[in-house]
């Protein structure tokens, strides 16, 4: 598990900025993020986990970018 | 602007905790939140700016718990 969670943190530890993330995955029911690094051209898959706790900005900004208003259900009391 | 920024922030001042982001709406633009507070009956509109600065954790978990998978788009060039 240790060894895992260092393999989901490679970017992080040589250093790279992320920049903005471009998607989301669920693998094996985990939910994950592809990680778009400044300066680096290939991207990385992080669990939201791991990406949650590290850039809570972006994670956000990637929900914001997605939301969609659905309309309210009707009341579950039919009108008299 | 200060002004309001204060209000904005009205229960965390009175040192409440929050306890779950109950839901979500869009006022003049501005996307805001519903917080609800720990031992307190009474939810909260809150501009989601200042959650997301405030708690990222309960933000996240908004999203988290609504997240809804849509199809990929088909391919834009047609099999051949």
């Amino acid at each position: 598990m240790e060894e895992a969670e260092k393999k989901d943190e490679k970017g992080i530890e040589e250093g790279l900025v992320p920049e903005q993330i471009v998607g989301a995955a669920q693998t094996n029911g985990q939910l994950c993020f592809v990680i778009k690094w400044k300066d680096k051209d290939d991207a990385e898959i992080m669990p939201a986990a791991v990406a949650n706790e590290k850039f809570p900005e972006l994670v956000i900004r990637f929900y914001e970018e997605r939301i969609e208003w659905v309309s309210a259900r009707k009341p579950a009391v039919p009108p008299s």
